[in-house]
């Protein structure tokens, strides 16, 4: 099989690029139309971004039967609805490896190694910046302003990060695996996402002399009655999982199937070369889908799922309060936490606080399993008792397979 | 698409089975070439292990043009040169994801995944058995029989556990990943395989105190000049490495790409359903196949390669003496070294060691990277001294990217 680079759309073609020398000039446009309708184009490959103009070239490739390579994760996390039923009605596929975890070939192992399984569940690390800025303030005890800069300077996140450390790259990365692995259509509007603004160099110490480290974590999980949860924030994942090892820039997915079992798989989540390599992995399957003259890699959408809505989705919870510190106070938040259904594992107040003389101070409790409505309930009445200085704050403690 | 079974092979169809009921009675046979040659059979699936019935099956399966699925490592490693030519010849695949890593789609992500890198390493825990073992010896102190008797008890082990703590195992794995990845015929004898048998809580101690653990590992990597080193032995691995975390009875190989970069793929590498899953993984594909009226997945085979020697492969090395305590013999071995042009990253003459009022002690001397030859050649000096007592402890010390 032999592939050959027909046609290069570009903004600009007389910018200097590495290009030049091993692709003609001819190649290079600045016109979409020509490039899908180029009668010698038969793949379109995506890499451009955005959801807009994204979203018009993918919708005529696909329209003109010619199968799609992309790594656009935004365009199919927000407008995946669409795209993927113009996929069914045309017969053409869509390969997406680079949109999900840059290097790993999540995609595919779902869509093929795994088809004899029922997936149970995914936990992924999966957005790098994320994961290297958590790393720095937890061996570094950077702030989250000092690890940005930092992750900034070294390019590992965007002039604009906001997409990385509020949770959103995380979840359109989510939304793809749960839509892949589920069947079907899933609004992002629906999906519960924090990110990692408001971690703190504090919460990260406890964490650590609890046992855990602080990692932003994707967690889909389809429940006993076919519902299924979607989340993405900042967890405490206990420092003995292999979770707990995945450090710097890399990603890494933990998926629990019904016949597999655990699996993890690991790698560079983003970067030129390991996007390249999934490129190219679905550029030769896409090639032999045409070769072959019929494709493989529909995604199964059945027209209607059921999301688990986050106040029924179940963990136990790290809470830290500021409190006055008097007596009678811990035993106020206890009772109203029982009160609630929120049962405690464990309360912590460390003699080590970052405020020792103060008048407030640290208390930490340690919840069991429970809905987070039941949780938000019982925070919701403490906020309003007067020694309780201000909005606690709140981890999940995952309890990973 | 709709798989039937045809036809189940066994020894004896009265036995009672997890499959009365599921399956029809006259499903059952005893006679192998009925059961190739039957015409509703397209694909046979050869999970009875061995290698000469085994090799009967699949090869009288391939001449009558019937797509293989199998999870027979010890046939592939063995008798594979034959099989995968036979394959090419009739032009009907073998699939044996199972064979590999259990439930770990690896050998499905290096034929399509990561069809655009170049393989430059593979590290591989890839016996669960021995992992689960040494980490006993580790966590619990554990002696190697005692820990083999307890891997027995919970059937982790087979009643014959000879290839699993011999290395063999892993090695036929590492066998089918190398040529997977290399694309020559690999000649079992000619690789350098060692298992955890001398693996004592003594060393896994003193590795312990400098900052690693011991994992059997299968160690694989393409050199510049294109000869390809296949080795597997218990090694030191740094703690803060990702396989350091691979814990129990669960397989994971790091996999090393040029655009890619380093992945890591872990998950269960045996047991009845992760098998399972890799297999119905590998009979959809051969299914599609039947279906489409072409296969893919067949081996890359040039007719020869190059294996490093191990004279030539290179790391550092824990090399532990039993000395006796005069002064002067630190000194005489570090000479004998240095003459072999192997050079010192740290000596440790551990004050803890297990015999303090002996005449004999332990010395430690870790050395920087160096072929193996030369590090052999010192040790055949230094085992005619008169002060050290016997064999040197020899493990390699890998330096993981």
């Amino acid at each position: 099989m032999k592939l050959e680079v027909a046609r290069i759309l570009v903004r600009d073609p007389a910018k200097n690029r590495a290009t030049v020398g091993a692709v003609p000039a001819e190649v290079f446009t600045t016109d979409w139309e020509q490039l899908v309708n180029d009668p010698k184009v038969d793949i379109v490959v995506e890499l451009i971004g955005g959801t807009n103009r994204a979203f018009d070239i993918v919708a005529a490739a696909l329209r003109a039967g010619k199968p799609v390579v992309t790594g656009n994760k935004a365009l199919l996390a927000e407008r995946g609805v669409e795209l993927f039923e113009l996929s069914r009605q045309t017969n053409t596929p869509i390969h997406f490896e680079a949109a999900v975890a840059g290097g790993i070939p999540i995609i595919r192992t779902l869509q093929d190694s795994f088809i004899g399984n029922r997936i149970l569940s995914f936990s992924g690390i999966i957005n790098g910046t994320s994961n290297y800025m958590l790393g720095r303030m937890t061996d570094a005890g950077l702030t989250f302003e000092e690890a940005l800069a930092e992750a900034q300077e070294l390019g590992y996140a965007e002039a604009d990060p906001t997409l990385d450390v509020n949770g959103w790259d995380a979840a359109h990365k989510a939304i793809l695996l749960a839509s892949l692995a589920y069947g079907f259509p899933i609004d992002p509007a629906a999906i519960h996402v924090s990110g990692i603004e408001k971690v703190t160099p504090l919460d990260i110490k406890f964490a650590k002399s609890l046992g855990y480290v602080i990692k932003l974590l994707a967690v889909i999980r389809e429940q006993d009655n076919g519902a299924v949860e979607i989340r993405v924030q900042p967890s405490f994942v206990s420092e003995s999982h292999i979770l707990a090892s995945v450090h710097g820039v890399f990603n890494a997915i933990a998926v629990h199937g019904d016949t597999a079992g655990e699996s993890m798989f690991y790698g560079r989540g983003a970067g030129q070369n390991p996007t390249a390599s999934s490129v190219v992995g679905d550029l030769v399957e896409a090639a032999r889908g045409v070769t072959e003259g019929r494709h493989r890699g529909f995604l199964p959408y059945k027209e209607q799922g059921v999301l688990l809505p986050v106040e029924e989705t179940t963990t136990g919870y790290y809470v830290r309060f500021d409190v006055v510190d008097k007596p009678g106070v811990l035993a106020q938040i206890a009772t109203v936490l029982a009160e609630h259904g929120v049962s405690l594992s464990g309360t912590h107040s460390p003699a080590d606080s970052t405020n020792p003389d103060a008048a407030f101070r640290d208390v930490i409790f340690l919840t069991h399993r429970c809905p987070y409505g039941q949780l938000q309930g019982a925070l919701e009445e403490i906020d309003r008792m007067e020694d309780v200085n201000k909005q606690p704050v709140v981890f999940r403690i995952e309890t990973l397979s």
